[in-house]
Formats: C-alpha cells, structure tokens, sequence
C-alpha cells in the first residue's frame, strides 16, 4: 500500500527493455543518435507542430532551464504559492536564472486565478527599476494539489501573460495524468491555448529518468543548447533518455499508464467520500488526492502498512478542518495494484 | 571500426539487465532506498574508508558540484589548460560556483607539473583582495592526454596543494582506465596521496549514465545535499543509478572493462608505432590515444569507415608536427572489439 | 514642499566641507588610508565594541552583501513581505546570494511579529532538501512602514531567529531616525538586542553617498572582503566615504540631523490628525509618514506645488480606506524647513 | 613622491569645488535630476553622437555591467592576460556576467595581438557546445602596461571581432590619458574605430568617485537599467557623481589633468632613459611607466621616501632581466608636481 508518491515506483516493463535494446552498438553522443533524432520527431507528431526538444535529466532540470531561458536581469517570475518551482527545487530556478525572483500568488486548489495574476503582474510596471521586471508565468498541469487546469482556464491564464508579453511556462510533471483526465490533445493542452515552453515528464509515469524541455517556437532554441550543456543537463549517453520515450510513446502506453493510475486515484477517492472518517480536500484531476483525515483512522491505516505523507494545510484548508483530523496526501502510479487500493479502503 | 569516444559505446549487458531488475518494485525515492544505501556501502569497501556518495548525472555535474562546494567569493581554481573543467563544460564549473575562475595552467602531456602549480597559486597572496584567492586545485585522472599520473606525481601535487592550504580534487571520468593502467587501488590513487574529493566516472566504462561525487571526509558532506539538489542532480528514481553502479562493481567487472579498454589501446598504439605514417603524441597511459597522423593516412582510414576526431595540438605538439600531419584522438571503450582494431591497423 | 523621499535632499553643509577637505593630498588607496581608519575607530566607539566596518556605494550593497554573506546552498531569507530588500532592489539580494529566495511574511505596519517569522521558519525543517534551508532573517529599523520595532520587539525577533540558529540582518537605511525615536543608544538597538550585522546609512540623513556594513563579530569579517570587492564595491579613494562619516559623526551631526528630520515628520503628522481630510495609517516612528487622504484634499496639494508619492496599500490598510481616498507616502529630511511642512499644512 | 597609484591623488579643487555647488536644494534622485540629465547631454557632445549614459561608482562596475550585458550562457570573454579585469577585479566579471569565463590572451607591451585574438575566438566554432560561444572582446586603452592603442590598432581588433560577430568593449579607465597621448577625439578612439561600449573612467584622473559606462547604441541601452540596479550600482543621489563631471568636462579640464599626468610620466621615463641603473620595460603611452631597475637603485629610492610597486614580470620581460634587477610601476596623476618628480630623479 504505496501511496507516498509517484517516484517510489520503478520502471514499466517495456521502457526497462527498451534500456536493454539500446545497450548494444555505437552511436553519435550527446543527442545526435538516430534514436534521440527518431524520438524528437515523435514529439513533434504528438503535438501536430514542430517543436524543439531538450532531454534532460530531472523535472528540477526541465523546470528551471526553461525559466532561465527567459531570464533577465531583475527578473519576476509569477507562479502559485505551492508551486513545485517555489517550494520543492532548493532554489534552483533561483540559481539557474542567476537570481530571479519567483512571486508566490495565492489561489485555491493549486490554482492561480487570472484576476490574481494579472494583480500580481500589474505590481511592476514597465520601466520600474526598482521592483525589477516581470519575466515569465509558470503553471503546473495537474497542479500540485492534484487538481486540473480546464483548457479554458490555461487560455484565460495565458491570455493574462500575452497582455503582459510574458512567456507562459508549464511545469507538466504530471502532464499525462491531466491530459487523461480532461481527455484533451497534447496539442490542445498547451500551445494551442498560449503556452510556449514545456517541461514534459515521463520520470513519475513509468520512466526511470526521461524529462524533455519541449519549446513550441523551435526558432527560440538555439540559445538552450548551450544552457542545458552549461547547467551540466547534456547527456552523453543521450540515447537512453530516448529509448524510455520511445517505448512511452509506443502504442500509447504513456496514456495508458496515466489513465491506470487516475483509475486507481479515483478509486480512493470514491472509498474516501464514502467514508465518515475522511473527505477530499478538492476533487483530484489526477493521480494524487489530498484528503482530510480523522488522526485516529490515519493512525489506523499507518498501522496496516498504508504508506503516504501527511501534508501542510494552506489557510483555505486549515480553516475547514477539525483539531483531530490531519490532510494527507496520497499518489498512486503506473504500478499500483487495484488490490492495494482495496486493502487500503477496508482498512479505512 | 569506432573510435570517436568512449560514450558512443551503449551499455554493458550486465549494467543493463540490472536496470532490468531493479525496475519492479516500490522503493524510497531521492536515494533513499536499501539499493542506493547498498551501493554507498560499496563505495566505502572499495575504497578501504568511510566515504560520502552523492550519485550524480553527468561528469560535468560531478566536477561542477566538487569545485563549487570548495568556492568562496573570488575562487580561483587552478587546472591544467586542456583539462574538461576548463575546456569542455560550457563553463558549468564558472556557473555552479557562481563566477570561480579556472586558472589554466600549462604542461606536457597533459598533466600539472608542482613547480608550475606551485608558481600560479603564489600569484593570489593571502589578503590580495584585488586577485580574488586560491580555492582548490583538480586533476584529471586519467588525463585529457590519455596519460596517468603516477601515485608519486599526484603525492607531489597534493603537497603543493596542502602547502597552500587548498583541496584537490581529482575529475575521474576515466578513473577505472588510470586504475588499472598504474596497477594500484583506488585509496592509493585518491586520499593515501591526498585527494579531498573525487569525481568517480561509470559512463565512459560501461553505465548509461553511473557518475559519483566521493567525499573522503563525510564530515564535510552536509551542504552537498543543499547544492546537489539546488543544481537539479538530485534524482528521484536514484535507485537505478545505484543499480548500475552494483552490476558495475560486482565480481570485479569495472577493473575488467577497463582493463579490456587500456588493452585495445595498447594494441593501437603499438601498431602505430610500428608503422611509418604515425607515432604517438605521448605514451598512453589509459583508454586515450593521441597520435600524429600523415594526412593521407588519415584520410585512407576515413575512407574505411574508421570514425575518430581530430584534436587542437598545443604549442609543444604542434611545434613537433610537420605540414602535411594531423593530431587525432582515438578512444577504445569496453565494447571496443578486437577484430576492429585489427581491421583499422591494417587499414593504416 | 519636497516630500517625495529623503534622497531628493542634497548634502549637509558640513558633509559637503568635509569632502573638500579631503580632497587634497596623497592617501593610501581602497581603505587603507589613516582617514579611513580613524571612522572605522569612530564606528567602534559608538557601538561600544570593536566592530569591522565595510564602506559600500549603496544601501542595495549594503543590504544584498550582508545577505550574500550568510548564504548556503537553498539558502532561504526571512523578510517582510514590504521589506526594501524584496521589493525595492531588483533582485539585487538574490544575485548576490547566488540565487537565494526571499521569503515574505506578513505582518502589520510593516512589522514582523515573533510568531509569523517562527512559522515562517518552521516550513523548512532542517534536511529538508527539497525546500531549502534557513539562512538568516533581516528586518528594516525604521521600517518601510515608517514605524520604528522597539527594543523589546527586536529581541522577540532576535530570539527567533537565535532559536533557528539563524544570524540576524538589520537593514539600517534610516537607523538614525529610528534610534532618536527611541531614545535608545546604538548598542541597544542592535547587538545587545541580537543583531549579528547591520547596513548602516548615511545618505538618506545628509551624506551625498555614505554606507557602512557593520558586523558585531569582526572574527567573521574575512570573506566580506573579497565578497565587496567582487561586488565591485571597494572604491580606490574609500577616504572620501570616510569623510562624510567623520563629519557625520563628529559632535553629534548625525543625530541632530535626524531629530531635525523626525520633528518635522511628526508636526506633518500632528497636522493631519487635526485634519478632516486625512487620518494616519498607523503612527510615525521616523522620518516618514503614511497618510490616507481624501482624494479632492491630494489634488489641491498636488496643485500648490507638493511633491510626494502615492502609494500601493497593503490589505490590511485597504480594508480601512473608502474609495475617494488614496494612500500617500511623505518623507522629511534633514534639508526639510519648517516653513515648507507649514505651507503644506496651511495648503491641507 | 608617490608614484604608488592614480587613486593615491584626492580630487582636483574644482571637482570638489562642484560636490559643495550641488549639495544644496532638492532633485529627482536616480539619475533623474537636471543635472544628471545635462552631463549625459555633455556626453553625447563630447562623443558627436547620442550615447547612453550610466554612471556607477567603480572602474570595476562598469568593466563587470559592460561584459554581463553582452552575456549568454557558456559565454567566453576575450582578453589580454594581464587585463584588470582578469586579475584585479576579484572575479567581478565573472560573477555580473552569472559564471562567463575570460579567456586570457598574451601579447607584448599588455597589447592583444589582431592574429592572437582570431586564433582564440577561432576555438570556439559555432555550435561546439562543449566549448561554450564567444561573447565579447575586451581592451583596455590606455593598456595595464601604460601603452596606449594606436587608432589603427584598434581598427584592427575591432575587424577580428566584428568578423565574429562579437561586441568590443574598451575599458577606459584611463581613457583621458590615451587620448591626450594620441591627440584623437573621443569618437575617433572608440565608436569610429568600432567600439561598442566604454567604461569611462574619471576616478583616476581627479575625480573622486565617477565613472560612467557609454552605450554607442542607446538602441540597446533599456536592460542595462535593470542590470546596474540588480547590481547595486544605482546611486540615489546620483547627481552627486554628474556633479563632479560637468567639473571635469568644464573647459576641457580633464584633457588638461590627464596632459598634466602624462607630462609627468614622460619626464619620470626620459630621467630613467638617462641613467644607467633602469630602462624602461615599454615606452609609456599614457600616465604609467613600467621601468627594469637595478636592486640597489630601487633600495636607494625607497630610503629617500619614494613610494612605488614592484610588479610580476611577464615571460618577455623577464627573459631580458639580470637578477639583480627588478620591475616597478610609476603612476603619476593630476596631483604630481614636477619637484617631485625631479626630487625622485636626483635621488635616482
């Protein structure tokens, strides 16, 4: 009964053999293999635009190579309050933008609302040396509260970041587990509603390490070769970044994996609205739920085996909770058995 | 008949079918798990003392995150002019370390003599704020010139260095090569001779992608967590770096990899110097050839498919090179296989 | 009628005398001349214990030095959310530091209470590598709010962060004006409060461009040496910032400049209180004075000729404000005459 | 007879003289006041064309600002070896510029070479990631050995960078010098001969604190507003430092100072040229004067109270020096008169 997060799963069985495929032979480094070449196509078909690709190794990587990339000096970078960017990378957009600030803004559910972007932004007018410039807009899609972006919400977002001539940056660790939930088109979820750069995860959908920065005006990459190379995020082995997305891609099993592990979240959700010991925090529009539990019933539960963190309560949140309850969160993953779930919902 | 690097060959069946296995399963993520704890334990047998390990994705991350975890405002590094740090990075080394400046030093055969080490670091004395102040030094073991130091030479280079009251730190992309090549143990080529920290390279000898930052004072190994993590090198699914890493150690095959790459080597270099068309820029000392190629001969073997670069002579090469040769470098790898080399020593 | 900030006044008369003073002459460059050492003495016997003293350019200097000083890797700063350092200097701090995050807290007329900053703190449990680290907290004396901390709130702050094990940063860009407020000494307000380092100003009480860094603990001082000067903020001819500091200094100056500064501050403030159109956001502990004000009564001001800034509210003074009214920020000098703060009330 | 540094003169009574002048009344601060924006005015008359204006504090501000700005990640900077800003600057360059590397160039006379400067730009292909990119070139005029640039020279360098597309930065912190010693206008030494942006120094020619960075395309001049206030270099009474400039511009005073300053310096070498115990390493070409004198000549100067610096010698000076011989530095100023330097010569 896994349930602390998506990373404490391993591997798919068909992205481990894809590894042991690609093991064999010579072939150009640092990402002029014809594999890695194969694998940029790929994504270009699967966003129906070209589009340009940068492996990397981790989501931290992805994240903040693509705020770096529109960095200048004096820098804001506006992004929700939890945002992974904001409170689980040890600074490193911070580091990798040489020093730009990230600007927390409230919302509920994990999600920033337009109006309180747009007041955000509007603290910094053109030409304000002072407060320093606003940079780019990052969102997190599913968001870090489990929650789904709509495709008319990302639209209002970016529209509110076109006003401003602001790039919009979307932090995709999960990407697949929203684009299964809203059944959209990859295409649909992001450059088509105003995103420009993308970090697209595989690591937490059954990959053991494949991130792609993707950049959807491939005119603007020439400069993140040498951003990456210098953040130290140049594979030389790049190939086999590209063979675990090369079995991700094949015959849809990233979506597959995605909607097995939204399945298995809605099954705890489902099991969790029945119950009188605990309530959903938000409705998940992914593979994480964030539930609000009576403290005996999590004893309970942590007793049979039941393993997941508990989690820190935003005001909106505290404000609703009872002194004996605590808020939880629970991930599943591709590989979490529907037994386990079961297991976890009687011991509830 | 491939020859251009050692990170063109894939991986070995062994490290391989290890991801394969450590694919199943639910573990701790961030390097939490029993195999990451496992392999760190490996590191410290092997060598023969407590060590901190901090599992890392690329060389340049490992090299990067060594000297900046030594930085102090005004840092000055001293390296040799051709060493990776200097040459090869992009300048990650600079960027991780937030402005440290590489001191390039010169030197035959790729490798620091004391006497010029010495003489740099006197330039930057105590309290000359102007200059900025001495921070570290590094090596590459074995060299950017397929050379190795002896233990002796880095024994004198590490006295110069602890004179001065500075770390050293030894990049080890090609660590296993030197190893074998001198016949010694890895804690005699590192701290017995007063290495503070290591760069441990697995990529170039067989891993996809298996690099290492070893601490000999674990004492000392508290904020490298903060500054791996900070550069994006922190890897959730760590546990398959270590998985290598234990395929890569087990029953010896790391010391047999390199040993078959350094025999390939040796091979090449005698056929080259039995030929009249070439002869070695220097004596290898590892998986590195380098060697001063008539330029028909070098392009008669192109015309036979061998791949292998040409490389920038410095002034002691060049001086000895006539019109009508080039420098090329050559790479053997743990996949190299003997019948090519045969095949490329008849081509010549 | 110049009320928009203390920086649009000039220089004292005996400040600018000094300059002249000094101008003649050979002196040892970049701080080590005997003038530079006799302020650095000066500054030791106002404090009441040897302190080391850095000359800076800026305020920003002073502050993002101070900071930078105290980093690590992840490093987290705990600030006002209106502090100057988050809000007013462009990043400044975060470059400095490398990339560490300001993270801002909340708290009424401009004040950080106890209790916010242990919260604050306590989000980032030691290990935590994912969130960073603790690095130190600053508070502003006077504040931003123009409201001055009293001695027992600085050592509730003080213990806090001593708690923390964190150092503690009073930006002091108008600590003369605090410190006559409170009657207290210098060494009250500071070190025997637990202030580790200070920014102490000069500029906005009559210096043309005076700023010192002061540590507590001159053991700590020599990594600030290099860090100035890499900061390009050691200047060749230092004794022409120490010559204002010797007549800033010399039979009280600067704290008669301040009383001066402060008393027209609070004849302002006296006359807006008697005023229908106007009411105080919260009472003046300095120079400067925070002002709701009808709009129709800004207008007329604005028309005779006074200068000032309007300014952004926070919620907490917004919740009190009606829509005809507007949040107006005025700031008294040195340079302030009586004559001018009586026209302006004659003009409320 | 202090011949120890420029920086060691004061300021000249007529800059002082403007300090008093401007120190009354009220102004816009931040560059804002009309005094401020008359010395740009003053600027752009002097050069013949629109010019950007930025005053900052230190010689070394405006070297760092000028080379950040043209910064991209990997960037490699060009410059003489013995360039201030690569060894008196305490990686101030570096850090601005968020880890750029400067990649040190030899040439004779602290001159770089046309050819020398190709070959080193000519390492970095376009595209070789590895190796990072090429970002500016920089000179120093008059040079760290008190050589000055003929116009042609600077032509010339101005062509290999161009052909590279690189921008060409001159560090003119003696520039007045150099210009008095060329007799050239001030657009024919820097734009008309190529450059694109000049540290303008006046701290060393009788200021006490004034340095100005010039953008020859004002075009590009809005990031640098943001750069110098992240960088803590935006002075509040900035009319402070136009003060002293519309001194130093006022009926060509500062051509006077710098025409008085290398007089000296031409009387110092003709003296030297006439003994028989030195000669000198160049011939000077501006205020410095680089002289190979007997040991026992220096001792005997010393004792009369003569304040000099030895200086490290370069292979090609070294290489023609006996052992009993050393080099020194001589810098005269604004402030040097003419008994004292015929006092030194006596003594000599």
């Amino acid at each position: 009964m896994f349930f602390a997060s998506d990373n404490w799963a391993g591997a798919h069985p068909d992205i481990a053999q894809s590894l042991v495929t690609a093991a064999g032979g010579f072939a150009s480094a640092y990402g002029a293999s014809d594999l890695d070449k194969h694998v940029e196509k790929t994504f270009s078909q699967i966003f129906e635009r070209d589009v340009a690709v940068f492996f990397v190794g981790t989501g931290t990587a992805a994240n903040s190579l693509a705020l770096a990339s529109f960095n200048r000096p004096g820098g804001q970078l506006f992004c929700h309050r939890e945002a992974h960017v904001n409170v689980d990378e040890c600074n490193a957009p911070e580091f990798f933008a040489a020093g730009a600030k990230l600007v927390p803004i409230d919302g509920p559910a994990g999600k920033l609302s337009p109006d309180a972007l747009a007041a955000a932004i509007g603290r910094f007018p053109p030409d304000f040396v002072h407060g320093g410039q606003p940079m780019a807009v990052t969102i997190t899609q599913a968001t870090e509260a489990g929650t789904a972006y709509t495709l008319d919400e990302i639209a209002a977002l970016s529209e509110v970041a076109r006003k401003a001539s602001l790039p919009l940056h979307m932090d995709g660790a999960r990407f697949a587990n929203a684009l299964v939930h809203l059944g959209a088109t990859p295409a649909d979820m992001t450059w088509r509603r105003g995103v420009d750069i993308l970090s697209f995860g595989g690591t937490k959908n059954g990959c053991w390490c494949a991130e792609a920065l993707i950049l959807f005006d491939p005119g603007k990459a020439q400069q993140m070769h040498f951003l990456r190379k210098r953040s130290a995020q140049l594979f030389s082995k790049s190939r086999f970044i590209a063979a675990q997305f090369d079995a991700y891609f094949k015959d849809g099993l990233w979506l597959s994996l995605a909607r097995h592990s939204n399945a298995m979240a809605a099954r705890l959700a489902a099991g969790f609205e029945a119950s009188d010991t605990a309530r959903l925090a938000w409705p998940t529009g992914s593979n994480e739920l964030f539930v609000i539990l009576r403290n005996d019933a999590m004893k309970a539960l942590q007793d049979k085996g039941a393993v997941f963190y508990d989690w820190p309560a935003g005001p909106e949140v505290k404000a609703s909770m009872r002194a004996d309850e605590t808020l939880i969160r629970l991930v599943t993953s591709f590989a979490t058995k529907q037994t386990d779930v079961d297991d976890f919902l009687s011991a509830l």
